[in-house]
């Protein structure tokens, strides 16, 4: 199993911007020691990480000059050389690259990736996969609103929340292989399925950024925007995310999404007949129930 | 007209809070000098302030306690001192205010509020104000998610926004002498009507106010809320604000809120039948009428 340095578990990160760039450096910071003997979940005599890097060739060498991965390969070398492959790409060409990667990977191969939904993704590369290769859906808690891997940063997923979804064609053992690697960048996996991450996304995450885009939006071109203060910004402040990568978690979410966008418009609603009839208790009623909310979410 | 200390400017602050003290600090700071004589809209021979409160008597004390006032008084005492009164009461409140003291002051008063609506609040001290007293709107775009005199802060206005809002009963002298005061705190005036305030807070304050509430209170019971991150904290960050406040808010800016929120759903139905119907340039459009806003609005 073992290819290319002997005593190194070989890792390929696929697209090296600011999620794959700070893996990389968190990961390259981790093992700078060599002592990774240590950890259970490592194949035998694994003493290391080798750190390879798929991408466009000016953001590999890029990428190679800030230490982020120990060489830029193309895409027949890492399947030829990784055992663990981690996809750091947008929905979309996480998708895309089960048709064009998946079917060819040689046996005990560990998949992973980083993508926003996980039920579609991870349907997809279990029906493209190839013959005892294995797949573990993952999705870490971080980003920052810059992109590119200028911005990564090795401390980047310390201390964040990091999603892993087994499903049909996870392994134990590419499971716990996952989770070390997770673990070594100083993240917290937390295992669930699937569908409960994409139901828990809509609300907390996809549900958050419609409304805050939907209400941007509806000022646009409005002269009292120049009198915006903190409130405004912080309510508004998602919706300064890039469009790409929303169509594509809106699109590999939708049912759970539209559901979340229906309980808000049920509650707004309800505040707006409130507002319009003067019914003080049912606005008083529905403040309570959103400050303990709040509450809950740790605000 | 001067009473009380010779030389002495007499302003009563009715509401002694957060809002109340942090201005009476702020004007016993920057009058410490003593040497108030270079501002030109005093009137002649004033060379300090003297700063005096009205609330519950416990609040008085605390107030006195921590420098934020000269002295704590009765309605009586101030409606007898004080040349200028300041409002730093909730809308209600100060709406009340207007039926109990505006027909007793003296002539010569000037009345200023902090309240966040202007319409109605102009329009009812308008109507009850006694003859040859006058009134200045105001608001101040400062706060904290904390309130009481314990949380004033003499630094709270330095560089916030104030609207002033004259109507029928500013005169150019109250106006100049309303603005000295902001200036005095390190505050930018800014000048404009009652209709226009309340139109622009509408969509700048009231609206991402009710939205927040009303996204928070949707997630109510959601047991995804303990995996919410840093964009749903954002997001519904507003949502942590006390009812009683935007009970008035809501109640006396009525039209223009409803307005705000129907656009904003005209904006949400939209996006929802774009995701929906996986219309992605309808969602790219969206998002960059957004992100332009957001730009706009300084985020």
């Amino acid at each position: 199993m073992l290819t290319g340095m002997p005593g190194a578990l070989t890792v390929a990160i696929w697209g090296v911007g600011l999620i794959g760039g700070s893996l990389g450096l968190g990961w390259r910071a981790a093992t700078a020691t060599g002592d990774l003997l240590g950890q259970a979940a490592w194949p035998d005599g694994v003493g290391t990480l080798r750190i390879l890097g798929v991408d466009r060739a000016d953001v590999l060498s890029r990428a190679v000059a800030r230490g982020a991965i120990d060489a830029g390969v193309s895409p027949e070398e890492a399947i030829a050389q990784a055992q663990v492959h981690v996809l750091a790409a947008p929905v979309g060409a996480i998708l895309d690259l089960a048709e064009q990667i998946g079917p060819r990977l040689p046996p005990g191969t560990v998949v992973t990736d980083v993508g926003s939904t996980k039920v579609e993704i991870t349907a997809r590369w279990e029906a493209r996969l190839a013959p005892r290769a294995a797949f573990v859906g993952g999705h870490p808690l971080f980003g920052r609103e810059v992109s590119g891997i200028e911005a990564a940063d090795p401390a980047l997923a310390q201390g964040a929340r990091w999603f892993l979804t087994p499903g049909a064609r996870a392994t134990e053992s590419a499971l716990a292989l996952v989770e070390g690697l997770v673990r070594l960048l100083g993240a917290r996996p937390i295992r669930t399925t699937p569908a409960e991450h994409d139901a828990a996304m809509a609300v907390i995450s996809h549900l958050p950024q419609a409304v805050a885009s939907a209400l941007a939006a509806s000022l646009a071109g409005d002269s009292a925007l120049g009198w915006a203060g903190r409130g405004f910004r912080d309510a508004t402040r998602l919706a300064a995310s890039p469009a790409e990568i929303w169509l594509d978690i809106f699109r590999t979410n939708r049912r759970p999404l539209l559901a979340a966008l229906d309980s808000f418009r049920e509650r707004l609603d309800h505040l707006r007949r409130a507002i319009q009839e003067g019914d003080e208790a049912a606005i008083a009623g529905l403040f309570a129930q959103a400050q303990e909310a709040v509450r809950r979410a740790g605000n």
